[in-house]
């Protein structure tokens, strides 16, 4: 979540090219997914609402990737019920930048938006996590989540050969599947009882497609897999320690399809007997925006190896980082820590500059709605 | 507002002394207030309430002050109505840091607070200035701002000889009077649109007592005045031009209690029209805290008057500032108009430095509750 959190000042930085990308994937992933926000808007009686209809944004970030979504569920609202009050609840953890977020939704920046200059619609944010209810119980019209609940409440035990659950096996990855299903029980039973009845919520999240394709895996370059690569030949060149390579698993775990729906769709289950029902699921692919471009580029006979690569890194790197930094010795200096993590980057640059073929972040995303009963 | 947003990096800095006391003076005048919040909450029905009890602090800069207030209305709350869902919403305007709000009342920093450890308390923040409506119609229970609601729209004009309306005249205070009677009416009325039936709004502002004192002048040396004559001497001494000077105009107005509560007793109002009523009204005066401590120092043969000038400068310098140096010529360079504003608070220093005697900032405050119909 927190890539997202320079989206204003990237944005300021337009100098075209590359710079825009930064977000560009995350927001071409939500606008791909606003029609099934309208298709849940349809869902709910608008016309008859009895107090304020209440929205929120899981895993907002600045605010900037769903602005345009936001702002068209606002006019559908307008449309069907021009005087409803509408509360706009922001959520995100409380180490996000809510100060770029306000600033964003407010229209203070150069990202326009149409929120502001709408009657009765109160905008709020909340910094509590998303494994918490973070509304009042039956509170919730409207909900909706992109690109965070891949994120565990907790490492379920590292991974000895890999750097993500995608490279589990065995007792390791059964570790991972069964963190993977409590949270989302969890996470689940949490909106159930934010959600007032005839409430919809549409999630948006990293999974494992049908095909097996994953972020980063969808017919190129495996992206975890050149992770873990270059993480392990740190070992060989004694870099880092075989204990440190260890300790380098990220929190994450991407579901199947069915590890998504099966709580929904199972009558003996908690989340089903809260209330909780499947209305809609399905896989997608979003290509990645840098990759597509350097592609474009080619085509023009303009491609430029090292200009895709030193704009591709920073995204992967956003996001990992801290995963690997906490991954090395508390001993060592910090500088030493930020040195090598430095040439750890540096590395899968140079790697995507020497190679550029194949590489890229296509994003894999298993798109829902949800009803509350 | 802005002026408590450090308060964290100052309980960080706690070496004692005077550290400590830079929001103090705003947390006793909300200490002081709690009673009448409690007396606010005991005429709204806790048991028998329908949907989350929404509570607000209006003008919260970083949280810190009200913290304790809040935690005894939560307490209170839940020994009445154990299971009765509370939102706590926390406002301010967009140039506020609600990164350091969510870090405070989540718990986050050295500042204690019951608040995380409840269940089923929700907290939110808003960016809307309170000259809006903050929250959707009928949905605030208990509204609470302190020591915010000072500060105008807009600034109704310059005065010619002075840098704030108490020492403004003739048509220069009719044009703040006026300005501070349209703003508090449309204050009054965005809460009058926000509040519950049954709700009530705990408010403590700025203002002039019976006796004619406001802040900074209650009996001293008078605070205002001060900073008129050293601005005025920067004009002899040829610092800043005439313009410069009169363009310094602090966009407040302190009104009286009469004026606080003429809008809620007369019929014919639009605030009453609109249901609001005025269930107390009083003045209390709160000891400057840096004076306090300096009088407490001396009278152990301790007082050290440099120390009691640099501690006590900052604080009038948080909230005055922006004034003046938005009153220098433009065409200056940004580091001139720097150290012209240095120069100026480096004055006030040197002569609560060299007579320290009757400097001090108590705080004269009208506190009131309101309630809707």
């Amino acid at each position: 979540m927190s890539a997202d959190s320079s989206h204003a000042d990237d944005i300021a930085m337009k100098g075209g090219g590359y710079y825009s990308l930064a977000t560009k994937g995350a927001k071409d992933v939500i606008d791909m997914a606003t029609p099934l926000v309208m298709r849940a808007l349809d869902g709910i009686d608008l016309a008859g609402h009895d107090g304020p209809f209440t929205m929120a944004d899981m895993g907002c970030a600045d605010g900037g990737t769903s602005i345009d979504m936001i702002g068209q569920v606002v006019e559908r609202i307008r449309a069907a019920a021009p005087t409803l009050p509408i509360s706009m609840v922001y959520t995100d953890q409380p180490n996000n930048d809510y100060n770029a977020l306000f600033r964003i939704v407010y229209g203070m920046t150069d990202i326009p938006t149409a929120l502001p200059g709408y009657d009765n619609v109160h905008m709020f944010a909340s910094a509590t996590s998303f494994y918490r209810e973070i509304l009042p119980p039956a509170t919730l019209d409207l909900g909706f989540s992109a690109t965070a609940m891949h994120w565990l409440s907790a490492k379920p035990g590292d991974i000895s050969d890999h750097v993500q659950a995608v490279g589990a096996s065995g007792r390791e990855l059964a570790a991972f599947v069964e963190q993977g299903r409590k949270d989302w029980e969890r996470i689940l039973l949490c909106r159930a009882a934010e959600l007032a009845p005839g409430g919809r919520m549409v999630m948006v999240n990293f999974g494992k497609d049908e095909q097996g394709r994953y972020l980063g895996n969808t017919g190129g370059v495996h992206m975890f897999d050149t992770f873990n690569e270059i993480w392990r030949s740190f070992v060989a060149d004694r870099v880092v320690t075989e204990a440190e390579y260890v300790a380098a698993t990220l929190p994450q775990y991407y579901k199947t399809l069915e590890e998504f729906t099966d709580p929904l769709t199972d009558p003996a289950s908690a989340v089903y007997r809260a209330g909780l029902r499947l209305e809609h699921a399905e896989t997608r692919v979003v290509a990645c925006p840098y990759a597509a471009e350097f592609r474009a580029d080619q085509s023009r006979g303009e491609g430029d190896p090292a200009a895709f690569a030193r704009a591709y890194i920073p995204t992967l790197r956003s996001w990992t980082e801290s995963t690997f930094f906490a991954a090395l010795a508390p001993g060592r200096p910090i500088a030493e820590r930020r040195e090598i993590i430095d040439a750890y980057y540096d590395d899968y640059e140079a790697r995507v500059r020497s190679d550029p073929a194949g590489h890229g972040m296509d994003y894999v995303h298993a798109y829902m709605i949800v009803s509350k009963t």
